[in-house]
């Protein structure tokens, strides 16, 4: 079993050296804190992790949860973490003092659930569900709603989850068939059926409150027609919780991810299924969006979580494993060496380096601008955050999970036969990956929204705002004559990338929606590859810095590994926009012709 | 469940429209066949496979082999399985009629193997093994090892294996540590370990026959020291079989590929393991490359197996689950479409497609090549397939096992949700497809062999005859006007493959040998695409040839796919040698620098 599945060097790194948290308690929102304060939270977090949850990675897989008497019962471990995580504030890090929350920043506490990630995923996803459904509450439910529910959940005792997928509308939500019809006493009944519900039913918790997608019958058709309400499994009567008709018709077998029951829920059987309107009718999707977004960046978060766990694990291997000779080494009598002494290896060990530092860098970037939209009071100021979350949110949800998962992949490759089989966690961790391109929006979904509706948005002023900061890092990184180079490199894919974008909108115009959006998903494969460069050059821009200034002994083989990683990246996973590109500029259309029957 | 994981239309494409396996029968050596009796045979694996081996795919997953009294316990349906495979003279296709084999051609037989591996990878696999452990023995062993082993397993009654990896020697053949000493009456007594051994104890056959690499003390250090064994579980003797002092350790529990078992195995812990050497002491490694070529080849065919299976579950759901409408459809009250009517779902679809069809024709091309060797006089013309084969060996392993398992993954994602749960069989399907990537050679081992050894042998005289048999059919081609374009473009990265490859060489020389094999899986990589469009252009001129012919609906179709498949293939595939291209012409060398204090 493997022992390390994070580096924390690497998170200071990100936190002080690259994106300079110190800098957000200038402001009044976060003028609290200090760095001491964070780096205890950071040390609590990698503690309880060490303690607790990655001893239960393993575990939690092997004994999955099970539907008995039509309740799922899990490993009896989830209690005991969900009551850890409500007790040591990591339901309630972001929530703002005046809710008795810690007011982190969201720099800090995304950073600590990646470590809780890393360590056991599926015990984190119990908590991001929590953590995500009381805020929806918070931001559009009423007072009602939010004194009977928010402190239960943030109290660990109930669970959230989002309910929105049903067997008929998956990724088309515009066919959601669960209805809610006005009842007296403001009460909504709601008849329908669910499917693919993360943590949708436990008996970890004493209730679960779904945040579940209806449609109020009479309303618009499609998404305009959609409505958002909390229904939870039992509700709050005058004696206390009593049954509330909604049944769990099932769980699923999944490939991974099995720490984590995934249920079928049926609501409404005997027309008795309450639900409580959040917000104002119609306006539903809008609002889960809130939930959905920062639901994919956890995505994004938990895939370069896993991917990390599984490189540490590759790194522990290689470094002990002996096996063959370097090449040109014809003596059969010298003693094998440790295999990360390989070319070939180092270069399975690098690509995962640059997914997990790469990814990881991205997602802190996006919570400085969750943060940067708490302390800043200009609207316009905000908005631009506000934007350059909206434009990365699926890069950041699919590049961590689609080179997640390759990378996951060469970690298990670097064990040889031993990846293959379970005395090692690759093969869990293989597992459990493959679940980040589907959930929260597939791949394919996250693709059409880049390019057909997040790029293009507002004449494009998204994508221009990320321009911008691409150009600025540029900028900053040229001043450093070791590595503006890289800089320079940056600057041409920045470039084409303009290029292969502005031919997209004219195929948009000439060619209609359907060529445009074909190659969505190798756009945004395009978009990730740039950005994760920026990242890389970000990170290699403060590593250099720091290599300047002078490093202690450990601390320049740190810095060192950053600069060859950000060589790596530029030398093997940039060059691939070539042939992307080549196919993005082509004009024709071999996906769309194609018939089903001719398959 | 699925119910369909093979296309047999495409399998009489290849053998009659592609590869003309008929032209076979014009020589000596298969003039006893025709088309007639090669379609009955492939009928007939198609029926095994259907009634037998395919709905137990699932069942010998679920319930994987158990280690329990010192013996491997497997589905009780696996001895039924052998069985049919033995009576049916599937043990015996390719041997010749003079040991009462079939001698079939290997295009057919192969191409039947493909269809038990699409239906049940595992079953085939105890087939595979009895093979070319069989073929093994009557290649170099003696008459008597002959006498006393062949019959019982071609009949099915013993199971064989390739019994090379030990726990300090695995793709290190150099270090096998296990040792052979002569011993009076013709035998050696073997002592030391091995690990995963496929099949390597099994309760449904009586015996197992480990072909055994081990070292006579004395000899010459490393690979040049090994010697060839026949070492069985049990050993003939006057009363029958007795055991052989070879005892079965532990079993692993996998990822995947979980109806056969791989076994760790001890022998001679009580002094008294006999093995019988094969051929001449030291030559061991030699002889056992027939074995591992073959089992490279086989590796290849399954991986191809496993991912026309996937393709085919993707394909039947696809066709099936509606969701969604195309674009520009902006009225949510009509009817969703089938997924596949999507064209990011067709690019998924086609890119399976591509990789299934291209790797089966590349694997079908591979068997002709051994077919030529058996059917040719001349000692230089065989020569030439011979090479042919030796440079396309590690292509044909290594293309469809890391191509197999991305294929495999886009048909899990066409399922969405479904296809990370075992309700389907996509979840099995990317278990299982992870083991080829490393069994029989990791695709690190395959990118040494075809840079540093296959393509720069014989003054790279390998290299020049494919170059000159995918020249003739770029020749051939360019004489269909609707293709030539695509045959111009494979010329073009024929023309580049010369020159990335002269690179190469230029480093071996200047830069020494771990600069030159640093990045021999990109070299790999780059090769396979080039070889795979290949395949692609074959394809399209046969299906070019009979559309021109004039073909029913249903053949129009089919050949509409074929050009759809070598467009899509030209189009989003073979580009990706652009950005490898890059990496391979670029002059510094990140990996090798890379240390390991870094990380």
């Amino acid at each position: 079993m493997a022992t390390r599945f994070v580096d924390e060097r690497n998170v200071d790194f990100l936190l002080y050296e690259v994106f300079d948290v110190e800098s957000l308690t200038r402001f009044d929102y976060y003028s609290q804190h200090n760095r001491k304060m964070f780096e205890m939270v950071v040390k609590a977090a990698v503690k309880l992790s060490k303690n607790m949850l990655f001893p239960l990675f393993e575990e939690m897989d092997r004994k999955a949860p099970e539907l008995a008497g039509g309740e799922v019962k899990v490993h009896p471990s989830v209690k005991k973490i969900i009551k850890e995580f409500a007790d040591g504030g990591w339901l309630t890090s972001t929530v703002p003092l005046d809710q008795d929350g810690e007011q982190l920043p969201a720099m800090v506490a995304d950073l600590c659930e990646f470590i809780f990630a890393a360590a056991n995923y599926s015990a984190n996803a119990y908590a991001g569900l929590i953590r995500g459904a009381a805020h929806l509450i918070e931001s559009f439910g009423s007072k009602e709603l939010y004194d009977t529910y928010i402190p239960n959940m943030r109290g660990g005792k109930w669970q959230g989850t989002m309910a929105l997928t049903e067997p008929e509308a998956g990724s088309s939500l515009a066919d959601v068939a669960t209805t809610a019809e006005p009842a007296e006493g403001g009460h909504y009944l709601v008849k329908g059926q669910k499917v693919f519900i993360s943590a949708g039913d436990h008996d970890a918790v004493e209730n679960v409150v779904h945040l579940m997608l209806a449609k109020i019958p009479g309303g618009p058709a499609g998404v305009k027609g959609i409505s958002l309400f909390v229904v939870p499994k039992y509700r709050p009567g005058a004696d206390g919780l009593e049954p509330n008709d909604l049944a769990t018709s099932g769980i699923y077998h999944k490939l991974g991810y099995r720490g984590c029951p995934i249920a079928q829920l049926s609501m409404g059987d005997k027309n008795d299924c309450h639900g409580w309107l959040v917000g104002e009718a119609h306006q539903g999707l809008k609002y889960m969006f809130q939930m959905m977004n920062e639901a994919r960046i956890g995505v994004g978060m938990g895939a370069t979580a896993m991917a990390c766990g599984a490189y540490h694990a590759a790194l522990e291997y290689t470094r002990t494993r002996t096996q063959g000779r370097r090449p040109g080494q014809k003596d059969p009598a010298s003693p094998p060496v440790p295999i990360i002494e390989h070319a070939d290896i180092k270069r399975m060990l690098l690509f995962q380096k640059c997914v997990v530092e790469g990814s990881l860098s991205l997602l802190t970037l996006c919570s400085k601008y969750v943060d940067m939209t708490h302390v800043l009071d200009d609207s316009q100021e905000k908005e631009k955050y506000h934007l350059l979350l909206e434009i990365l949110t699926p890069v950041a949800k699919s590049y961590p999970s689609e080179a997640g998962v390759l990378a996951i992949s060469q970690g298990l490759q670097c064990l040889g036969g031993s990846g293959f089989c379970d005395d090692y966690p690759l093969e869990q961790y293989y597992r459990d990956g493959r679940i980040h391109p589907i959930h929260e929006g597939t791949t394919g979904i996250q693709g059409m929204d880049l390019l057909g509706r997040k790029v293009m948005m507002q004449n494009g002023r998204a994508f221009g705002l990320f321009i911008a900061e691409v150009e600025q890092t540029v900028a900053d990184a040229q001043k450093y004559q070791p590595i503006a180079g890289f800089a320079g490199e940056l600057q041409a894919a920045l470039d084409r990338l303009k290029n292969v974008t502005a031919h997209q909108a004219g195929v948009a115009q000439s060619n209609g929606p359907e060529a445009f959006l074909a190659d969505a998903v190798l756009y945004l494969e395009y978009f990730g590859l740039v950005t994760i460069a920026w990242q890389w050059l970000l990170q290699g821009m403060a590593a250099q810095k720091a290599s300047e200034k002078g490093a202690k002994k450990k601390d320049k083989n740190f810095y060192t590994g950053k600069i060859f990683a950000m060589r790596y990246f530029f030398a093997y996973e940039l060059p691939k926009i070539d042939g992307i590109e080549r196919r993005l500029m082509a004009d024709d259309w071999p996906t769309v012709e194609m018939q089903p029957d001719f398959f």
